[in-house]
């Protein structure tokens, strides 16, 4: 089998210039790349990474498992999936994307011995898949939380964004807030819908005003009925919290067909989404902007550091989102149908632009 | 080193049974699952995939080469990027992402040997990445097309999918019609972009009217730029055909702060997006949806059919987007600026939904 001073005799350059030009650490002249090139395919030397694989019994390949999301491109997917995957090059890692909708289906992708590690999308509260993951010993993170929060993770922190949501909202004097959720499968809720409705209600609770929930898909269509529901269910709120990034459009529409304007007499907040979807609706939406670009890259820098031993304990790394103001907050109408009218504050603000 | 045998035999089941387990083909019963598990674990069965790998000289491993995408998460790109990765999947390959910024870091990774084949992503009409990827000699596949039309690709018609769309505006009576295409760097023109304009100029010269093309960035403020600029530059146009997904939202509002109404003052038409972008908008828009989901799993198959010498002619698969009706198109309305006023087609119909 050809080794690096093969290619380097055969290119009639040092060991190092062949390293620079297979490690892309140097820049080297066009010619002598040419030369070198041509001798790694001569000597079919391509084969010793795979040879360094078995030697090692490590593949530097790491797998990044998702279900279908054909189905539903959301903004902030493309960011995670894109960040892991940088973050893993820039370690010399290679992420393998593995679309895999059970979890049988996923055991044998990860008996199959590709991969040296696994990253988790979209984990329920209680899921089946990170218990084939824990059962399989592939080292793993997950970018997410299960409700067993000693497992590696890297998550949103919905408990401090909804917080801080809930805070700019009474800060703009808003007393009676509601909630619209995604619509998830019984026994299947992701854990930041779940994480986020217990932040609510929480805030709620400490507001003294009862909770205003609708659940909803997570599309155009489930906007539109979210829209009916808080005006059927809940008239007297004056402002919502989305933490369903697909309904955030069309909430807004449908609030506009039933002759009510945001953030006149509803001001929006969407949690967990992209800077840009808040910018492309009309008023432009006050986002909490998902730290998906930073958790993609630290899920892939949390799994690299327990396969390399950096790290000794499993990793815990909670970010919460960040407030970007748009135009949909605007100060809380006089509702008549408020029993306790309680003090304003900032009633000075027009928006929070 | 391990066989399947070994495993069968310290599982104490049959080989077939391993088999199944391994390759996901039929279901085992969890105890009997688990004890393979466990065999395979303790025979470090694991380095078996990559032993057979080095055997054959081939990974079936494949790579999906992409400029940075975090930047600008496009609804369309995810859809690329994951049917890509279910249609390696379904053939048994593995996709791994190469987030790759200049054409030297792409064939050091080429030269690495990890990888049976490249598909090539966002493609410019000449492009140094291509000519890396000709000369590394590893078998690859284009999503998208530079000027080269012999190499493997597979591709929006953007052709077709404009005459689609100048043709429906024409059964509205339309007639000045406006383009608004993507900014580009110089000299690193995206062929769709090259390819749709060639298309609308052609169709221009058909109608017997000047073009009336305006360049934005692909962002809610290039949107709002270009209207401006239609508004200033070209306002006898009547309707417009956005080759600009990013853009599109942007486009409507900067019209609604102009005064104009969509699709009274004007209609619109964002060609090469998702049928969901369209709902997210209001109104609603008529948009060419384009093929993405269709196109990423070809485009795995183009390449898996040239490494299995399924296929001996570099594949050329084109397809245009389908046309999605909103609520954006509606008949011309009489300009007096126009100074050949042409009969007018199917003035009946209100709007195109």
């Amino acid at each position: 089998m050809a080794t690096m001073r093969d290619v380097a005799e055969r290119a009639n350059v040092s060991i190092a210039t062949v390293s620079f030009v297979i490690n892309g650490t140097k820049r080297v002249a066009p010619e002598t790349r040419a030369r070198i090139e041509a001798a790694i395919e001569e000597l079919d030397y391509r084969r010793n990474v795979v040879a360094r694989a078995l030697a090692s019994s490590r593949t530097r390949i790491l797998a990044l498992l998702h279900p279908d999301l054909e189905a539903r491109p959301n903004a902030t997917v493309i960011q995670f999936v894109m960040s892991a995957a940088h973050g893993a090059r820039e370690r010399g890692y290679d992420l393998v994307l593995w679309p895999v909708n059970d979890d049988e289906q996923m055991s044998h992708l990860l008996a199959g011995g590709l991969v040296d590690g696994a990253l988790l999308m979209e984990v329920q509260i209680r899921d089946s898949r990170v218990d084939r993951l824990v059962a399989s010993r592939v080292p793993f993170a997950l970018i997410g939380r299960t409700e067993n929060d000693d497992l590696p993770f890297v998550d949103i922190d919905f408990a401090t964004t909804i917080d801080l949501a809930v805070g700019h909202l009474r800060s703009f004097g808003h007393q009676r807030i509601a909630l619209v959720a995604q619509r998830t499968k019984a026994g299947n809720e992701p854990g930041r819908i779940m994480r986020a409705k217990a932040a609510y209600l929480d805030a709620m609770a400490a507001l003294g005003r009862p909770p205003a929930v609708v659940a909803v898909e997570g599309t155009s269509a489930g906007g539109r009925e979210a829209a009916h529901k808080l005006h059927d269910d809940f008239p007297d709120a004056t402002a919502v919290i989305l933490v369903n990034e697909g309904a955030s459009a069309g909430l807004v529409k449908g609030l506009r067909a039933l002759g009510r304007t945001v953030p006149d007499d509803l001001s929006i907040i969407s949690a967990s989404t992209t800077r840009e979807l808040g910018e492309m609706i009309e008023p432009s939406l006050t986002v909490m902007a998902a730290p998906a670009p930073q958790l993609g890259r630290l899920a892939a820098d949390a799994l690299i550091d327990q396969l390399e031993g950096v790290q000794d304990t499993p990793p815990h790394i909670l970010i919460p989102c960040t407030l970007v103001p748009g135009q949909s907050v605007g100060p809380a109408p006089d509702r008549s149908s408020t029993s306790r009218p309680e003090p304003k504050r900032e009633r000075n603000a027009q928006t929070d632009s």
